[in-house]
């Protein structure tokens, strides 16, 4: 329960129109294959499908409408289903009859595509239907399956169609009868979660409490039977593989090598770990089971604590796009995939269903400003699949361990599973605004919204005026402190409840005024909850937005004797457009002072940070000894740095990029 | 010419007699599957063999001795070659007559391996006939060739087997019928440069020039025509690969990408560049091509001064074992090869054949007593394929990109070209430390040694006494001058002649005395030259042996911040055994002063430098939040540092070792 909340905010409404006015519109290009543009392979890997998406004509073929053969990924209609989310998101906010005619049109197609036992498949209808359920290790049909799930919800709420809320229970069903604990069922479940999250979104929209039954089972099966990815393998060995080299990771990779509950660090896949602990969380929630629920924190403890990078993006190493160990979190060839920091938000949001603490709301936050952001450009149109600390457009062309690491976002992917992530997100960014649980409403993101909550029975409306995330308008009781939220309430009758707002981790300091009063609150788990008889009223937090540097704990290698720089939720990075080549010659003092500036000319308007820093300086000749003796001492200069949201970067052709920047000392 | 030369040094000794002793019998009992080791993949690479070896197995069914299938790599035959060319060097040190019998009955087995048309390669023989030469991309024939001409070219030279060289000359006619210019041959070459070296040296010992045009001719023809591989390969495409992955690798993987004139860069897997620069140095001086010798130096000045570790290893990436680029020197990631350093060595030494230069054998100092000598154990049972500038058990282990980096040295690896490579340079060394041109006889390598030359018909002895690599002899001219050279020359006629003597670069000072009496002597290309009329004469060298920090060039991304510490021609490491855990946590004081002994018990005898550094300190709770504000600063305090000579490193059980480190301001 989250109440009708609709964003205003400026910050945001940016990029909601990005997605409603150019991100959708164009990847329903992409999807139809009707725009030429360049898609890039994630990484040099020849086997990435990059000719074109064909995911449209792969249902018109399934459907019977066209012949020919499916092309793409195995899980090429995940495309079109999250397209379809983020449709149903943007209409939400704002009916557009055209584009509802083209999503009803998507849905008749999806539907025609179905077959009449309620399977849904474009690979396996149109190319190998002996091998449906077959190979689940790698065949994404059950994440498939959840992911228009997931559609079929948002579709369903936005403009109430019956037609796909009946084709998802349809599928659903089928996959009720075929999966399960009887004899003559399948015992396990896809290599890729993703239909644990569909179904508990079922049932939600539904009633239908099997549907959240068989959400559990996928999870608790997992892990339980580690050998029965390779055992369906083997039965059918004859068979090519239909994802070619999944099979060299190891049973981590799908959070398959041991049961849920005693998983208790981040292991394998990124993407797949956050959308199995989203589910975790959400079906926790939703049956009140208390040993899942200890189970997710163990794990999110673990991301937290030790394995998540300052920018909140997650997974260590290209190789199976992957968590590695603890404190290992290199800036240069990480992973970071846009959506395993999607998934994370999801995780986070199920989170705050079981328990109402900020730093869940902190985690949030440092994901959706920073490598969620970053994701895409500022024009909508290019789109990051990996989301570096450090990028050196050299390195990433001529070393073959860097190919993933690319220094512009191209116009698309082969593997396309990021963009409409990003846009399914961002179009439902107010499903994480406030979390209301009984008498508390939570605000757990700040931005400019109107809410419309039932308390006891009673309507409270709460307009949220802000400065987030840049803090530029003046704060009219401190000058320095510049991140300011009023919560303005109104009630048509007298309603007692407890307004609970997060107080970031970055703030050191915060005030709380209650229609214009300083009261002292304290925090409670990161929270000031203000509970009073509410009718007119106005709460404000005043939060101390000073620029920030951080170190990484001392156990981090990658990040010893360096430091980042944060202002408010924003993390900034030095890009080479801004402080010229060679950013590793760079440093900043261990005192280092800084001004901060709102530029509206610059990056369609961004915070911008200077401090005086050094710089070795490059001897006047080209070429010099590859190693030298210490007492030729290199000279360092005073150099002013400039500091950009890390979002933001490559926005300006290929160049270098840093977040961790050394310290002088 | 380098006259007969006796190695008569402790340091070096121990090494030879590892090799004779121990080395050259367990290598045997290897190649024959004797003995119960664990045979370690060199990274996670499911295709590489590690059952067994089965490399003389294979020579016994390719005679016909036995039955049954090859074993192992398409190249399996080499490691037989490299074991009898590492015999022979011994034998010509120490002549042991079941050795020689035992090697002699493996020429004839070669021999009798041998077809009649004198090809010779067991796994076509045994698996394949209809592909010989079909594939020159991955099949390694003319690779297994050349190594075993350089192994028959030493045997003749050691116990004068004519045998051996009959089968050599036999397989080079078969070669020379199959390649070339007119019509009917093959134009090309091998994707694995070696043959081109083994021709050289065949024409060295039978005066045969066809052999010599024919390396030439393999020279000359690489690169002129790129497709040639992929067409080879396309042209049998029917057949599985005899490589699986080669073809993933770009054009410069085997230096194939361009003409060897137009290579101005080192490209590509690093061993076969230095094992093709290392023929067409020997090619230059013997044919004396300018512009062969020219481009030689356009790829030495390459590696020298952009892509050589300070250790002398080369080969930034695991990816294909290859180069990258200008000052990418990553020192957790690298590949360092062993082999790819020994051919580093022969490059370096066939420099020399064209002019004298100290920076010749400056790089062959340093590549030789760091990372050849890292590529073996103490115990001469173990060794590295790759050698790291920094190792950390943690990432080795979860870190499926540095599943090449070992922290200890295995028993045996699943491409075993490393361990007889060593052997063979280590048992040959004498071939180094002498270059004779003319009326010069250049010391190049400092060891205890007995040389007998002879200069314009005349016999000259040179006696080298010398306390390198160490210098804990004292110098009886200056304490502090530690590294000390003496020179006693007795001829029986007078005869002039010049002693040209390296002065090495790390010496910042240098004192020549001739016959007791100091003398002004201008370096000029690094050397200094006393030239004069000898009968019974001491020449002496002092070096200025002071313990050194270095830094790399500016370009160099992951050293900026850092410093490496040397004595003479060592390169040193802080090890865990020494230090504690956490070595990223250490650093070094920008003024810092350094103590220097030589600890006989340690590490089988070896310097060892200690100096006051810094820690940072662990705060006491186990867990420390991941992202702190700086202001929470951080303790350090002073700790003693101890490194030890980075080629014994890992020899006391895996530990963190850190070549690199941080220097604090």
């Amino acid at each position: 329960m989250t109440g009708k909340i609709r964003v205003q905010d400026k910050f945001w409404k940016y990029y909601r129109e990005v997605v409603r006015k150019d991100m959708i519109p164009y990847q329903w290009k992409v999807l139809n294959d009707e725009i030429a543009i360049k898609i890039e392979r994630e990484r040099n890997d020849d086997s990435i499908p990059n000719e074109k998406s064909h995911a449209i004509e792969n249902f018109k073929i399934a459907a019977g409408l066209k012949t020919g053969n499916h092309y793409g990924w195995v899980f090429q209609d995940s495309d079109v289903y999250k397209w379809l989310e983020a449709v149903a998101y943007s209409l939400n906010e704002y009916m557009d009859e055209d584009l509802k005619a083209l999503a009803d049109s998507v849905v008749d197609l999806i539907a025609a595509a179905q077959e009449d036992d309620g399977y849904l498949g474009t690979y396996f209808t149109i190319e190998a239907p002996e091998r449906k359920l077959k190979r689940l290790g790698e065949s994404h049909e059950l994440y498939c399956a959840g992911h228009f799930m997931e559609a079929a919800v948002a579709y369903y709420e936005a403009v109430k169609s019956e037609k796909v809320l009946t084709v998802a229970c349809k599928l659903a069903d089928y996959i009720g009868r075929h999966f399960g604990e009887e004899e003559g069922q399948i015992h396990g479940c896809d290599g890729h979660e993703e239909i644990e999250i569909g179904l508990a979104k079922l049932y939600r929209a539904t009633g239908e409490a099997k549907y959240l039954e068989l959400s559990k089972y996928f999870l608790y099966i997992r892990g339980t039977d580690p050998e029965f990815f390779l055992r369906q393998k083997e039965e059918e060995k004859e068979s090519t593989p239909l994802i070619a080299g999944l099979e060299k990771f190891p049973l981590s990779y799908c959070q398959n090598h041991k049961p849920l509950l005693e998983q208790d660090t981040a292991e394998g896949h990124a993407v797949r770990l956050v959308y199995m602990c989203t589910a975790m969380a959400d079906v926790a929630a939703l049956t009140n089971d208390e040993k899942l629920f200890a189970a997710c924190k163990k794990i999110w403890r673990n991301i937290v604590d030790k394995r998540m990078y300052i920018t909140g993006g997650i997974g260590s190493t290209v190789i199976g796009e992957s968590f590695t160990f603890d404190y290992d979190l290199p800036n240069d060839t990480m992973y970071c995939e846009t959506c395993a920091s999607v998934g994370l938000v999801f995780f986070a949001g199920r989170m705050l269903e079981n328990e109402l603490r900020s730093e869940y709301g902190d985690v949030m936050e440092r994901a959706l400003y920073n490598t969620v952001l970053s994701g895409m450009a500022l024009d909508g149109k290019h789109f990051f699949y990996v989301n570096p600390l450090e990028a050196i457009p050299e390195s990433s062309a001529k070393d073959p361990a860097k190919s993933h690491v690319k220094c512009v976002r191209p116009e698309w992917l082969g593997c396309a599973c990021c963009p409409p992530n990003l846009a399914r997100l961002l179009a439902s960014l107010e499903k994480y605004i406030y979390v209301q649980r009984e008498g508390t409403i939570f605000a757990n993101l700040f931005m400019n919204c109107d809410g419309e909550f039932t308390v006891h029975g009673n309507p409270v409306f709460i307009q949220q005026e802000t400065d987030y995330p840049w803090g530029s308008v003046k704060n009219p009781y401190a000058e320095e402190w510049q991140g300011n939220i009023k919560f303005k309430i109104n009630c048509k009758k007298e309603t007692e409840f407890t307004l609970g707002i997060r107080i970031p981790n970055w703030a050191n300091e915060y005030v709380v005024r209650v229609n214009g009063k300083e009261e002292a609150v304290e925090k409670a788990d990161g929270i000031v909850s203000i509970t009073k008889v509410f009718q007119n009223d106005i709460i404000e937090v005043s939060l101390d937005m000073k620029i920030e540097t951080w170190n990484a704990c001392l156990y981090v290698r990658n990040d010893i004797g360096k430091v980042a720089v944060s202002r408010g939720p924003i993390v900034y990075c030095m890009e080479e457009a801004d402080n010229g080549k060679y950013l590793h010659l760079l440093s900043i003092g261990k005192h280092a002072e800084f001004t901060y500036h709102f530029d509206s000319d610059l990056l369609g308007g961004v915070g911008v940070i200077k401090t005086k820093g050094y710089a070795h300086m490059l001897p006047p000749q080209k070429e010099l000894p590859l190693y030298q003796k210490q007492r030729e001492v290199v000279e360092t200069r005073e150099k002013e740095l400039m500091l950009i949201p890390y979002y933001a970067w490559a926005n300006r052709g290929e160049n270098e990029m840093q977040v961790w920047i050394r310290q002088e000392r």
